[in-house]
């Protein structure tokens, strides 16, 4: 990134990327002797159709795209196509007059499709059986991610918004230090922190920001309360932003004031556990070697029984994707991939450490996107 | 509400609504000879279980109530459901060794459960399949929104939420109006507005706030961009406040200095619309009369063809719940319904105009939970 001003700059010519990725479905469909291919999912909408909206579908053939929609977003639907460069024709259903399966059947009829594929784990049971009751000739089968497949790989423009997004965190975080002091509560660092985030140009949240103080500190998924600061608390605060639908994933955790030994040798097995792992990273690596990296050194240390499961996942258009990184996963890491590497130890009723960062694999090392530094003591 | 001051506390023994609550769903249960009911939707849980929080499973049955989550949520869990005196029991999953439905698995057979609702407008297809092919024996029958139907009524304490989070709303707009000056983005009032209410005790935001200047306000579902005010713009500002889960849904349209002719019209007649729609709401109207009622003003003005589909809908722990309020629905309103009336008129490429209150039915007529004004014109 090089100038501020691009960060809230909406791309408006993205056809190559968008040609890729059709070209790579649609290869995939004919390999699997699919027809057609139904898609639930808003993130995969977003990745075929660069449609950002709610309440719409898709539908791929070998020779056209369609979105169904209604009133609601229709506008925006081919608004959003065309900025892409895609021909996608937009459907407006009336909701009151036209269920959805019927919709699609329509569009599966007029191409003549026999062999269909779903997004089996992006559309309800209600609304699937439903479907299928106005479908009964064709014969379709669950897709099994293949899109989370392809989307694994970024490429580079999607890697230029995930730089943005994990820019903007560290701008945010360094407005947001100074305001950390004593008697402050974590809803009001959570708040200023997400206020921060948008006005350099994060649309919305990556995810809801996770900030305890203290005891707190241990709990993986801590909402904000009105809980104040105190000397001596540890911090943990993990938040992300969002440019062009691409997010990023950071946590950074502090002490109020000096650390004492314990929380000092908490912070040094954590940061050594995630430099273990982030030494380890290449194309080509198995993703569990980079857990078994960072476990090795969280199991040798006085906190072996708080070690945190699992290392680090995916990131992109969804907070959490392929691949997972841990102790049981089969992935192979390849030049990029984007995913976090966040180790963590949780000591309930006491607190916790975790530092998480999003890396790009290359074919012989990293780049890390979140730069943020990672100065453990606050001056409160 | 008394004072502000209450607005953002928890609150701690709500014993009496969920005995309530659990009793219905297990009469409900026992009529239609259901052993157990496995729940999917967090709504849902957050309204039998208290629990607020994410990947989490309920398991129904006459004896016992059990949440079935992982350590990120357990303690949670636990806390939230002492918080409310809910004798549930938390089940840790490892979920890098035991499936969801292994877990269910355990939760079934320790019951001898046969017959189990299970939540099939909330669980994805590929889910459900994994889960059935652990619990062969039993025999699922979708629950068909038996939880939806009972949260239609909303009880006093979560009438109170829904007023705090209305009054919020009603706060934080009144603090913005002075700030909508010519030369301000959507974005940059949005942003305010979300900050403020969040200032003002919301947790987070009950849905992505919707503003639209000029134009853009014709857009029904519009997303703050960098688009600047002028003189003479309509603009359409819809959003919400969340209180312990519970949302309100308000929206105010304005023109930024003096009406001309036709967007006073407009004005007027939409707001007509909607007195005219809130002058026939009283307990047992079926729904569909009320969006008569406002569609027989706008069909009557010169906007009849750009009149917005939809009257309103319910509003409670979704933003978006039953009963749905337009030409199809065939719902009657009930007392302690809470709905929101919101007409609108949608001009493309010109700009549109929609207001919208939440109200509460009420034995003869109606309480309106938001209060803010109505004054169309702007000082910029």
């Amino acid at each position: 990134m090089e100038a501020d001003k691009d960060i809230s700059l909406r791309e408006t010519s993205l056809k190559p990327e968008f040609e890729r990725r059709l070209a790579s479905m649609r290869a995939n469909m004919r390999s699997a002797k699919q027809d057609a291919a139904l898609l639930f999912s808003l993130h995969n909408l977003r990745y075929l159709f660069n449609y950002s909206g709610e309440a719409a579908y898709g539908v791929v053939t070998q020779d056209e795209l369609v979105i169904i929609t209604d009133y609601r977003f229709s506008e925006q639907a081919q608004e959003e196509a065309q900025q892409a460069n895609i021909a996608a024709r937009v459907v407006c259903r009336d909701r009151d007059r036209q269920s959805l399966g019927q919709a699609i059947h329509v569009e599966l009829m007029r191409r003549g499709v026999q062999n269909c594929w779903y997004e089996a784990e992006h559309v309800s049971v209600g609304i699937w059986n439903a479907i299928v009751q106005e479908n009964l000739g064709v014969t379709f089968m669950p897709s099994l991610g293949v899109l989370e497949q392809q989307r694994k790989i970024k490429d580079a423009w999607e890697v230029a918004q995930m730089q943005a997004a994990a820019k903007i965190g560290d701008q945010a975080l360094a407005m947001l230090i100074p305001k950390i002091k004593l008697g402050v509560s974590e809803r009001e660092i959570a708040l200023e922190l997400d206020y921060q985030m948008q006005k350099l140009g994060s649309e919305g949240l990556s995810f809801v920001t996770i900030l305890g103080f203290g005891a707190r500190s241990a709990l993986p998924h801590c909402i904000p309360s009105e809980r104040r600061l105190r000397e001596g608390d540890l911090l943990v605060l993990d938040f992300g932003a969002v440019v062009n639908g691409y997010r990023s994933d950071m946590t950074r955790s502090f002490v109020a004031g000096r650390a004492d030994s314990k929380q000092a040798a908490m912070y040094d097995t954590v940061l050594t556990a995630q430099y273990a792992a982030m030494s380890v990273l290449k194309n080509g690596l198995p993703a569990q070697a980079a857990n078994t990296a960072a476990l090795t050194i969280l199991k040798a240390s006085p906190f072996a029984q708080y070690a945190g499961l699992g290392l680090g996942h995916g990131v992109g258009l969804q907070l959490h994707e392929q691949p997972f990184i841990n102790a049981v996963c089969t992935d192979t890491l390849r030049s990029q991939y984007v995913v976090t590497i966040e180790p963590g130890i949780y000591i309930p009723g006491y607190g916790g450490v975790r530092i998480e960062d999003d890396v790009l694999i290359t074919d012989d090392a990293f780049v890390r996107l979140t730069q943020a530094p990672k100065n453990f003591e606050l001056a409160i």
